[in-house]
């Protein structure tokens, strides 16, 4: 996976929080990860307002009120005198006399009151699942308290047995690499990018790795416990605390606490900076210090960088042949040459006039290039690669679930959030006049006023951007028209150019604005919603970021793809908006060429614009005015600023708000994605290239999302090469009516003919004598029938016929890629072979491990049969199974 | 889900065994279900042959020449006088005594000798796992040896642990019924459907449930153990003997045993049984006796009847609609009304005169029964009703994996199969000669020869079914030509009836023997495969069978719904096979109706004879000739038979072969899932009865193949509606052509004209006035230019016009009818919401139950410290776990 430098940009959200706050004292730096004592790790970190004119801490023991959790309460106090609770209570008597000296005033106001008893009440209970924790009220920033929170070994242990965390147990093997060839070549590749690998310590060799099992205490001689305090990594930790408080939300929903967040570890060094951006993404690091979700994250975007490369290759070698038979083009030969004297009709009324169709040569051979028989092979191969890239995420992914020792316990984390409990505390307040029951959740009738408002905002948007599409193809037909009356000479030559310059630069500053505005809105929408968990408010928003940002992105160029040059009437009945302005015709070549220049002013625009001012400038501005903002409150902030500790630099992050901003950015990969294989497909190579460039992707919910994506853009697709493309025709021609069986005089087939005196009134052209000749019948691109027919200007056998064919494409292409998508899904393992030749491996190591425990503590048992009342953890299990199984084989016989 | 008799008569391969053999003294029974102690229970059975003249068994221990597993054997060694062994050391001892009895000779045979080592040393690997064997070779069946194998409470408790067996706690909690409406419908029903319920006896109310937990033998006390003899079931009893051995297989195949099975329960009376048909399906204890697989099936085959009622109900409304409507049908008045003189072509060549359309009245009234708007809606209802029984399949099959407390072992059981051993071991043997090394598998090269064979015979049977079909189609060209030409004037009046009846009966009989050579061949081309484990085996013969089955059955109804009337050319020009027979055209109606017809004789009689012959009879005669065979063996074996017990009687079954036999029998019901939803569909309600009273379906491996066949299934439907009902040409005369927007004069737009003097020579009518006047413009049904076109018998404008409109409507309906699916997909949860909310609450009490076992064995370890020698099992764990932090704690401060 290359780490391009782009991939970081969109992970700015995460890298500038180490990035700009770290404190450069190492030692410092340090003391800030454990507690006074300097012993025991910072796991987690509470924070809460501190009033100034508030006592601090009252004490402890006189307000404790505690009405749940007797049994707990009873244990607690029978343990009290235990060195559990001595360190805490230490530093905290401590922090109690700093606070003393600070406010000398007693001004109990009711509200502190209370938020200072609930606060007590639940750091009692989290000393009761043997947490520590240690108060400091005394911190750097003034009305900040902070509790931090250290969980001793024995909870740590406790934890991960009921997570079922997978830990490396002591028993080590050697991963065995097949000989095959791939695999030497694999060797031979990894050896020549050897540089480009981040300089990871490794702790040990990569050919080893500790067979894992699931945690257990029971077990514990079994595990690597080596280095205790390193056993359980600082994710790991962090994990199982939040895991352990449950109710913490509700808690910061009611303003108890102000924040609640663990320590972060560094990851600075050699990976979240720019000038390492050629190297590999060390995802094994990302992983232990941002958890799964993160880790995925950038797994996604290093294969879909990794996919690219063959994608483009075959993009550039399509391009490449187009270039190449350009000149061996008929039609465009055709067209260019001298002799053909089709005359044209003119292509707008009244003061454009008769034109020679060879004026289009140079547009007819580079529409060549983006429309030949290739670009519709590299179009069924990108669908082909679609699914490819599917099968091996999905592969990529269990290989990783595999290597992280995965289970899943990040995904059960679905608390209410603290917006849905403060509503339905609300609801239930308000209720307890009338009603006697407590209410416990939102009903759909409460949420009916949301939902309303959703569904016509999203639908009112929507409409928006169709007003604006319409507005743009407005701006262009009648600045067109405006200008083809020009006196200017200069500026009437000039026509085309201009228009289509300043349409694109609206049509791009359009987006990009309403992308913006419809995240907003899109946000705004989801918290109206009250989602009840985290979970739930992801997918909420990104659904409705995606449809507005999809709606908006697409729908200009769905109108080219598919609407601009069909709706246009005929020479003699044009259709008129406004009863004034014709339509849009397409140059000859078909308007694939004018969606490809879309595609690719829109896309790069958008990448330039979007990447680097959206996602590194305004995180940037906004970290500088929250600092301002702190300084401006406080005298000595900036000399304080340098002695903060971990825990309190920490505070200056952006509030941690879920994966959201990174899987927000997401939602524009998504669209690439879209864009790449799709509709840009039967589209040219170079947008691949950009995409190469600029792009990346994304795991987890958004598989279906992408799923989905990937459906509708085969259809798109199918309709793009036989409805926006000259393929079915140029088809129908060569072998339906093509006198040779060539592709000679296909030019001439697809024009009809229009005779000059069937124009309406006031629409012929004001100088119909321009090309130096009169002219009684032009041509126009339409399958229509002849003036000299029956039925005059009516739609041509030919139109139905190409119109049938061009069906039937769609429906075989459709089918014929759904169908190779299952075979490929078919044909690749889901679980990579190494991968489950390994996992039978490990099952097999783990029978043995386990049968030679049994064995051995049986041995230990005979020959130590006086040390029953030794009975330690280590093999007091196996051997008690021991005895109590000759018991019952006593009692049996 | 109702218990109907076909649904019994597919799981007739199951039940038999039970219900043929199964001995009637119940005591009898008892008595061959455990040990000669009468204690121990036979969990699992090996069987190998004695030859009359060996002398039984050896001495065991001279004979001793274990090679591996040293720490077991030194262990088993040490362990030699404990009791464990005892039982089947004395059991052992008394058997060779009687053995010695039996055979006074001693001829030893090397291969047997080297048979008998193998299973002795199988066999003390098998007590080196705890074991315990019990050898019987004085068996009522002569010449063969059984070994009975009881797993005893330890090595149960242990392989439990290891196959992280979900067993239930001692926790007990009520299952809260949702008060809501649907809840209290549910429960009127389930009352009034009481007597249908199964009569079998609960050990504890239904809305108590046991709290399951992985078990572990440190929390053994955790769990509910009052009757340890039933705690695992005998399910699960012998799938943790048969998961303990793994190396079986290889010795089946190389003959050491001859047999490896286990014993089975009684389900004989409330279930496998003709008479209780009504009764509801007690799926909860199918599969506690026959396991999760043929669990799922039983519950599989009641979802799918289930679902057929809605659908059958649907059906028969649109016929109904289709009854009512039949009058005020336009096209078919147009048909039947007198004045319309349409005279029209002759149907065949010379013999055939001319026509009146008025004629085709009953045709035409009978074909708006199967295609009128109404079928169209039903085959998207139908779509739907798939869509939606899937995702029901899935929620069905979740809440099973929840209620059974499923963890998939079965799923790991992929030992190589005993053939594909053995074909490794001769591969080895004879690349001894040459090289060094031994083969491990076999490889691509190995297997290419059977491949290549595969691939011919899959291709030639496809190439037979093809021959067959167009065989039957010139059955009936040439027969009916044949009796036109007959001077019989009642053979010609019944030409039709008799053609049809004879066709559709030659079809039926070709199908139903095709049908079993095909599966047949497939099973033979599967052997050939050698493929590695059972599961392979399984997949791949599945997938050879549906191929070809499904090649069979609907061949010539592909071609009834898509060529039949479309190759036959036009008047002056028609298409002639052999240069004699023209093609078959359709009546006026289309073939539509002739589909149907075609599809319910097939599947009538399939099922009728299917089941009931092949499923029913030639089971029952392939056991009447097995039970000859060994009666004609032996001399008292009819007494015998009587006193056999269990371990001996199951002998007598079919050889275990997985489930195939009953997944073989799905194969039929997939193509019936098929014909019902889909190509059925803009037929006619009666057939979905059919099923309703024949069908059934299938899970696990299947799902895949249903879902391919769902795929297919859309898009033949948007086929047959859009190209072989009339439905498209009539929108498009409506709404495109004609002149007054009603159907009035549809008739006569989808008739072209012919000039009877265009015939070909010779092929004329020979009594052209058969109609009493002479004819010089007859009509044909086809869009063709008329005789006075500039371009005569043309394909006309409207004939592209429709077809591109019924490709239009192909796109729109397989894409709706997928987004449809996808949207039942996203709607409906794949979790029901109650087991979702129960599973939430488990976990809940599950971690209640851990604190307060923590907390419990602190306060009894404070109470009673002077007990700490104790160390029991049941409280050592926390015990010591909490001595251990509290010595952690004072370390660290």
């Amino acid at each position: 996976m290359l780490n391009l430098s782009h991939c970081l940009s969109v992970s700015c959200t995460c890298c500038q929080l180490l990035k700009t706050l770290t404190p450069e004292e190492n030692g410092h730096c340090q003391r800030g990860l454990y507690f006074q004592d300097g012993q025991r790790h910072v796991d987690y970190v509470l924070t809460y307002a501190l009033k100034k004119s508030s006592p601090g801490r009252s004490i402890r023991y006189s307000t404790h009120l505690l009405t749940e959790n007797a049994v707990a309460r009873s244990l607690r106090r029978s343990h009290q005198p235990s060195s559990t609770e001595k360190g805490s209570l230490s530093s905290q008597t401590s922090t109690l006399s700093n606070v003393d000296l600070h406010s000398p005033g007693e001004h109990f106001s009711g509200q502190e009151d209370q938020k200072n008893f609930r606060r007590e009440e639940f750091e009692g209970k989290l000393r009761d699942m043997g947490l520590e924790l240690e108060i400091d009220e005394d911190s750097k920033i003034l009305g900040v308290g902070f509790v931090k929170i250290h969980a001793p070994w024995n909870v740590l242990c406790r934890e991960a047995e009921f997570m079922k965390l997978k830990m490396p147990t002591k028993r080590v093997y050697e991963v065995k690499k097949s000989s095959g060839v791939i695999e030497k070549l694999n060797l031979l590749v990894s050896k020549v990018l050897e540089p480009l690998h981040p300089h990871v310590e490794e702790r040990q060799p990569k050919n080893i790795k500790h067979l894992s099992h699931t945690f257990s205490r029971e077990k514990q001689h079994l595990f690597d416990l080596s280095d205790k305090d390193s056993f359980f990594d600082s994710k790991t930790r962090s994990s199982i605390v939040s895991h352990t408080k449950i109710c913490i939300t509700s808690l910061l929903g009611s303003g108890v606490y102000t924040a609640a967040y663990p320590l972060h570890d560094l990851l600075y060094e050699e990976w979240a900076n720019y000038s390492v951006f050629y190297k590999y993404q060390p995802i094994g690091l990302v992983r232990k210090y941002f958890g799964e979700k993160i880790g995925l994250y950038f797994a996604w975007l290093g294969l879909y960088t990794q996919m690219l490369i063959p994608a483009s290759l075959v993009g550039v070698i399509v391009f490449l042949y187009g270039c190449a038979t350009v000149d061996d083009n008929i039609p465009s030969m055709e067209i260019c040459h001298q002799k053909n004297n089709i005359t044209m009709c003119p292509l707008c009324d009244k003061v454009c006039s008769y034109w020679k169709l060879s004026s289009a040569c140079g547009t007819a051979r580079a529409s060549h290039l983006f429309d030949n028989p290739a670009t519709v092979f590299f179009s069924i191969f990108m669908a082909l690669w679609a699914a490819m890239f599917m099968e091996h995420w999905k592969r990529r992914q269990m290989r990783l679930n595999y290597e992280w020792d995965l289970t899943g316990f990040e995904d059960e984390e679905d608390h209410p959030r603290a917006e849905y409990e403060f509503q339905v505390m609300q609801k239930s307040l308000s209720r307890d006049h009338k009603t006697q029951y407590k209410m416990e959740k939102l009903t759909c009738r409460d949420r009916l006023p949301a939902y309303m408002t959703n569904v016509v905002t999203m639908l009112s948007m929507i409409g928006v951007t169709f007003a604006i599409v319409f507005g743009v193809i407005l701006y262009r037909i009648s600045t067109k028209a405006a200008l083809h009356m020009s006196s200017n000479p200069v500026t009437r030559n000039h026509v085309q150019l201009t228009v289509k310059t300043t349409a694109a630069i609206i049509n791009l500053v359009v987006i990009l604005i309403l992308d913006e505005v419809y995240g907003a809105v899109a946000r705004w929408l989801t918290v109206l919603e009250v989602p009840k968990t985290d979970k739930n408010f992801e997918e909420r928003l990104i659904f409705k970021t995606f449809i507005l940002k999809f709606v908006n992105a697409f729908t200009p160029i769905i109108y080219i793809a598919f609407f601009r040059g069909r709706l246009v009437g005929r020479p003699g009945n044009y259709l008129y908006v406004f009863e004034s302005y014709r339509m849009e015709e397409c140059t000859h070549g078909g308007c694939l060429m004018e969606l490809c220049i879309q595609l690719s002013i829109t896309m790069l625009g958008k990448q330039l614009i979007q990447n680097n001012l959206f996602e590194i400038g305004i995180p940037k501005l906004k970290k500088l005015i929250r600092y301002i903002q702190s300084k401006q409150g406080t005298f000595q902030e900036e000399e304080r600023q340098k002695k903060l500790q971990r825990y309190e630099t920490d505070q200056f992050l952006e509030p941690f708000s879920g994966l959201t901003p990174e899987y927000m950015e997401m939602n524009t990969q998504i669209l690439h994605f879209f864009y790449t294989f799709d509709i840009f497909s039967p589209g040219i190579w170079y947008n691949i290239f950009f995409f190469y460039i600029f792009d990346i992707f994304s795991p987890g919910i958004w598989y279906n999302i992408l799923r989905g994506v990937a459906k509708v853009a085969v259809i798109i697709n199918a309709f793009v090469i036989s409805f926006t493309s000259d393929f079915i025709p140029r088809m129908v021609y060569q072998y339906m009516y093509s006198p040779d069986g060539t592709m000679h005089g296909f030019v001439n087939h697809t024009l009809s003919y229009f005779n000059v005196s069937n124009f309406q009134e006031g629409k012929e052209p004001m100088d119909p004598m321009q090309l130096g000749y009169a002219v009684e019948i032009c041509r126009y691109k339409d399958y229509r029938e002849p003036p000299w027919s029956t039925t005059p200007y009516e739609i041509s056998k030919e139109f139905w016929a190409v119109l049938a064919i061009r069906l039937a494409f769609v429906i075989i292409f459709q089918n014929v890629v759904m169908l190779m998508n299952d075979l490929v899904d078919w044909l690749i393992p889901d679980i990579p072979k190494d991968i489950s030749l390994q996992i039978h491996k490990e099952k097999i190591l783990l029978v043995d491990l386990f049968m030679k425990e049994e064995q051995g503590k049986s041995i230990n048992l005979e020959n130590s049969a006086s040390e029953m009342n030794k009975c330690s953890r280590n093999n007091n299990t196996t051997a008690q199974l021991y005895m109590d199984s000759q018991i019952h084989t006593y009692q049996h016989t």
